[in-house]
């Protein structure tokens, strides 16, 4: 299944994708695509109502896409989890996942605008594989057991202040935390839908140039040992989204460095994950 | 106003103390103390209740206290916010506030258990000053409108492990989110009741023996400026909670260092907000 939030911000209704031009509406059964949904087995009731209304389509009518799932109980995200990136970024590829995290309100949908913040000047991108936890999930004895705690993939801009991030007091949510900082969509994608999520393509061009190429082959850790490894930490809930870091090519890792200016275009993409477009605002 | 919630944990009833013995039942007009509450001008609607029910008094009848606070969309963390504390943390003051983040489901009510997470080895306390945000803020214009956006102030115990914290990829979050490692309360004290929130006197013992005595008089910066600088790099939400950093004395500053064992017993208060007990628990 592809998960799906139409119509304004804020007032998204969930539907479920069923081809380019097409949706099932569930938005009278189902509130949202919400924790409260993940953790009553929505996925599964879900997959029922999908099944029972398969006939019944709406074509969709250039409604704005809102991110597929709602405001999580956290953001976790994955730093420096391609080789590529962390040697550009100037680290040590890291020995366990480095977690830092993002402020939920910073999630919009694929193609909403990208504000920068007051007072940056070093805005970058990031293209990323998403994951969006499926059940409550702690202490999981074994990586294979992560399968059963994940909900699906979501493709996700994870963008970045780097002055923010690395200038201002060590710690790096300062940088990863502000306003539409989050664009995640379009759909969120149900594993039995992705043969090997560990062999997904992504890339990113800023203006027709393309700055990202990578592969979820490339991966220090994977989904399942991300997920695994994060539960040991802190119970995920049902709904978070997990940022699994970004491949080679961020604006940062270019000598000199390329930031984005207002004005800017940003599209990205991902195997069977779509594709997101992003234009950068002037600061509010 | 001093706002509490009782009742059994995720079945809490809002209601607001009067004095030892007493309080004012309001849960049968206000759902929480949550995101919606604080954004839709709860506080001042219940000070109007409050008045209207003056007389209509219940006495507390032993329930459990939870915290005073529903589950927020954030929990963000000062660090090293009092130089004695940096001193015996190996680092230097801060020249701005240095920011991570705890899993909002960390939240717990200010006497119950706390539990070591699996593989702990170096559990710790630390006294803190919570604020609490009243409603949705962004890019403060000054310190002294963060005065407008604080909904009030509570205890809260921002328990960590310092090896997850320190040693396992370079940010902090790994070592603040396991699961009952933000105890809070007993309640959240409007800041029209504390004459002046920079000369709280607070305390810690472990077992009886007193480890760590601070006063927010010695914090590097007080609630209004951190307000105000978080304000400039997110969006602050209705019911958000900032725990504002801890004085000296935390179990790895002593040589060698003290570490929590399960059976300890922590005791903490801070003047006007309270006090709180916790049994340190095994791992589950």
């Amino acid at each position: 299944m592809r998960l799906m939030r139409i119509g304004a911000s804020g007032q998204e209704r969930p539907v479920v994708r069923t081809d380019e031009e097409h949706y099932v509406d569930v938005s009278d059964v189902f509130e949202d695509f919400n924790e409260a949904f993940f953790a009553d087995d929505g996925l599964a009731k879900l997959r029922a109502l999908v099944d029972d209304r398969g006939g019944r389509l709406t074509r969709f009518a250039g409604e704005r896409i809102g991110p597929p799932i709602a405001r999580p109980h956290q953001i976790l995200c994955i730093g420096l989890n391609y080789r590529d990136h962390a040697a550009e970024a100037g680290h040590a590829v890291p020995s366990e996942p480095v977690l830092f995290t993002k402020a939920p309100n910073t999630l919009v949908g694929p193609c909403d605008h990208v504000r920068a913040p007051r007072g940056s000047s070093k805005l970058d991108w990031e293209v990323e594989l998403g994951v969006v936890i499926g059940k409550r999930t702690s202490y999981l004895d074994s990586i294979d057991d992560a399968h059963d705690a994940i909900a699906g993939y979501v493709l996700v801009n994870d963008v970045s202040e780097r002055g923010f991030q690395m200038d201002r007091g060590g710690q790096w949510s300062k940088g990863k935390s502000a306003e539409t900082f989050n664009p995640a969509g379009p759909w969120l994608v149900t594993p039995d839908e992705i043969p090997d999520v560990r062999n997904l393509d992504m890339w990113l061009d800023v203006n027709n140039t393309r700055r990202q190429r990578g592969s979820t082959s490339r991966m220090v850790f994977d989904p399942c040992h991300i997920v695994h490894h994060l539960s040991q930490f802190m119970v995920l809930e049902p709904g978070d989204l997990i940022n699994t870091g970004t491949p080679a090519g961020v604006g940062m890792g270019f000598t000199p460095p390329i930031w984005l200016q207002p004005g800017d275009v940003m599209e990205l993409g991902m195997t069977h994950l779509g594709e997101q477009r992003q234009t950068v605002l002037s600061p509010r």
